[in-house]
């Protein structure tokens, strides 16, 4: 129950409502011991959409008995008038930049609605479908040809590598490729020789031995893949291993996957805009 | 060379940098004709981090003849202060918020470093993670068991499925398949049969012949697959089919792959945090 307690919040935004919400998990971390409960209102790009959402944030902060916070992100100053009108704490992302950046620049904003947010453009897509079949075609790719990556994640089975080669692929448009370094691997002790003519591009990701444990565990139930001795040992001969040849090494546990993939950049100087 | 006279722009982030490009972008779209360089300074999370920045920005915007803009989400006031003796003009996403929100939910706030981006929580890595291989063992599904799916995106093979699964389970750690529509099935002219008694999680993509074209064209150049008639023949078929069967139906052309995936949350009413 205590949830209708809770202060409604609404992302709203004329594109997916991400940018909103990111925004508004951040600053409301900075506010603990306050009760939220958040909703993703989407794509309010024109006027019947903006009142229904206007309607629908009145109505849940009238049954919540809190007014409501709207974090906004749609463009068009009209709808945002609209929005208002549901009597919610409107805290705007976008506007107060433009006064600001007008003066700077020395120039008014030429209002472009809808143009903030994404939208298609072929070339980018197409490099990001691109890298994304190639992720997918070199995961796990102990055949795989290397040539042509431009990452080439290694760690143990379970360190996360594919969905850091997912994610670079889909937002960043980086061909990423992943290679798994098993027991037979781990026991040679140096990185296999099909890596040897990349290893400027080889960065490796570890893992703590109790959290890889887990993960294993939910793939393969006591089994010795997943038992406490066989992660230690294939841990720490993957550190070893990796230290050993010099192969910088991002330790993966408290990190979030978008977090990895951006060490992963930083540490090859990949400076590539974010899709 | 024309390069030199663009106004440099820094994301500068304590964690991926990633917000602020985002908003940087959207910002930035409102004032077209101003020429800009943008670069992303992420993990700016200490004080020698920040002084380093700092030069760079000062350095860059020396070299440019421009003053530099930062788009800065650095939760750390006084990180934020090293990077203003760039002299940049700073603009800060998170500031314009805090006080108005301390004002509304009478508090003040709580100042937390680092916890306004994202950091590993291990439940969501393991939901996440768990999506992420759904979607990497039901992809092009044609022999999956779409019982656990969530949602079943279904159109021509190259409409964007794959990426918009992936997107899904990355990022909303939704249990996403996907089932391309065959030329048999097309023949067929209804669902097939496997996918009948999920109905209700089915959603169609669909993309026009041109761009279809397009992109089977880098795939297999001068194959049938990539024809016009081929093309225009299986997307005209599936349109008609999915029309038929009342599956609701996105077209994929003019659209990003993460508004194509909020756009299929949003049609089939899922409701998810945005990791």
């Amino acid at each position: 129950m205590g949830e209708s307690r809770a202060r409604p919040i609404f992302y709203v935004s004329d594109g997916t409502g991400i940018t909103a919400e990111t925004i508004g998990h951040s600053v409301l971390t900075q506010f603990d011991g306050v009760a939220f409960r958040s909703r993703r209102l989407a794509f309010v790009d024109n006027a019947d959409r903006a009142r229904e959402a206007a309607a629908e944030i009145r109505a849940e902060g009238e049954a919540a008995g809190y007014r409501p916070v709207v974090i906004n992100t749609v463009i068009d100053p009209h709808l945002s008038a609209l929005l208002a009108e549901s009597g919610a704490f409107m805290l705007d992302v976008f506007a107060p930049f433009i006064g600001p950046l007008e003066a700077e620049l020395g120039m008014p904003r030429t209002p472009r609605v809808g143009k903030a947010h994404g939208g298609a453009d072929s070339a980018e897509y197409d490099q990001r479908m691109n890298a994304t079949n190639f992720a997918l075609t070199h995961d796990d790719g102990v055949q795989a040809n290397f040539s042509d990556a431009e990452v080439i994640l290694v760690g143990v089975s379970r360190s996360g590598k594919t969905p850091t080669c997912l994610y670079m692929a889909l937002h960043y448009g980086v061909k990423a490729a992943n290679y798994p370094l098993l027991p037979e691997d781990l026991e040679q002790g140096e990185l296999p020789a099909k890596l040897q003519p990349h290893r400027k591009r080889v960065v490796g990701l570890t893992i703590e031995p109790r959290r890889l444990m887990q993960i294993r565990e939910q793939r393969r139930p006591a089994s010795r893949y997943a038992s406490p001795e066989q992660c230690r040992w294939e841990v720490e001969a993957a550190e070893r291993l990796l230290r050993r040849e010099n192969v910088p090494v991002l330790p993966s546990t408290h990190m979030s996957i978008e977090e990895i993939a951006g060490k992963v950049m930083q540490a090859l100087g990949l400076n590539r805009q974010h899709y």
